[in-house]
This record gives C-alpha cells, sequence and structure tokens, in this order.
C-alpha cells in the first residue's frame, strides 16, 4: 500500500466497496462465499474451486457448511462416487444467492462512486 | 448465532450489511473508523472517544491516523494543553466523510433490503 504517497496530480484509484450482507442470523453472504459458489458451478467440485481461489479446503468447506445451514435449504448437493468421484452442484438456491449478491454489489458499486465524486 | 435451530414460521432476522468503502489506494472507510469520528465529535478526545467505543486508544490512534492521511487531508486536528489537556476536533473532511458514509450505507441497506425481499 502506497496510498500515502501519492503525488499530486496523479488519478485516484478507482472507488470500491467491500460488501457482506446479513440475510438471516448467522446466515451472510460476501465476497468469499459468492466466489466459492461460482466456481463450484464451474468446476464442479468443492476441492478444485478452493483450488482456483486460493483457498484452504478446510475454509471452503466452512464456508460451504455455513452456506448450507440458512433456513431456505442447501445452496449446494454433492453427489458420491461415480467414475470421476464425489462432485458438488449448485441448488436453485445456490444460484439465486449469486445473482442476488452481484445484483446488490454492482448497484452498490456504482452509488458508492456517484456518491463519493459529488462528495470528495 | 442460533440461526439453525430456527422454527418455521419464526419471522427473519432483519437484512443488514457490513460496508467498506475504499476511496483511494489504502484508504478506506468502514463502520469503525465512522464510529470513532462520530464519538470524537461527541466527546472533543480520541481517548474518551475509544472508551465510549470500547475500543485500545492503539486501535483507535491506529485508524485516526489513517483516516488523517489521506490525499484530502487529515478528518482531525488535534489541540495540545489547555486547561482540560489536548483535545480533537474534526475538519470539514472528517464530517464530509461521516455524512457520505451514513448516506451510502442507508441507501445500501434498503437496496439490500429490497432485493432480498424480491428473490428469497
Amino acid at each position: 500500500m502506497t496510498s500515502h504517497g501519492r503525488r499530486k496530480g496523479e488519478s485516484p484509484a478507482p472507488v470500491g466497496a467491500f460488501l457482506r450482507i446479513h440475510l438471516d442470523t448467522g446466515f451472510s453472504i460476501g465476497p468469499g462465499k459468492i466466489a466459492l459458489l461460482e466456481q463450484i458451478d464451474a468446476t464442479g467440485s468443492l476441492s478444485q474451486a478452493a483450488r482456483v481461489l486460493g483457498m484452504s479446503y478446510r475454509r471452503a468447506w466452512t464456508l460451504l457448511d455455513a452456506l448450507n445451514s440458512g433456513r431456505w435449504g442447501p445452496a449446494t448437493t454433492t453427489s458420491v462416487g461415480g467414475s470421476g468421484g464425489g462432485g458438488a452442484a449448485l441448488t436453485d438456491f445456490g444460484r439465486k444467492l449469486i445473482r442476488l449478491y452481484r445484483d446488490i454489489e454492482s448497484n452498490v458499486l456504482s452509488l458508492s462512486r456517484s456518491k463519493v465524486k459529488a462528495a470528495l
């Protein structure tokens, strides 16, 4: 981080946001869980999703366990065995969480950028 | 956290959000820094603000140091000595940060609530 050394006239970094949404007591979605769901969808496997994200398997498992414990039902299903070993797939609820978070996130980003631009 | 034990028919917890906004490389505002600025404004003192928030003086000092290192100038000024000892006060920029964050935060909360309600 070298922000303090910025010289006058250099253009500022674009405004960004970190957002976690609490949907219910003990049930939240943030960038880590949503990226994990997206990678499970892309790879069909929790361990491959974790690898792509540079996340430990233990952490990925903990995040997924939380995502599958909400009152709306699980976000993923798992299949055991088969020729390629077990796999993981998203439920409709899992897909809904991704769409919901990415939708809110993009709105928050444009909102933040325009408010910051107007205020500073 | 007892979310997993919710019984059917119980009303859900209200939707909440955690938001941190990155204004520049290495310069961000989130709930901790903004609450600190508000308490400095209310108490006129960094140590009293930290006490009100249950924050260590060291942590409060670190957050304030970051808030005073942005390219827009400091968020607070300090006065040394005087009959009541040194004090801290907000600059115009400090007040602007509070208004900006609280404004974006309340927009994000209502946006999240309506999107969650529509999706789940």
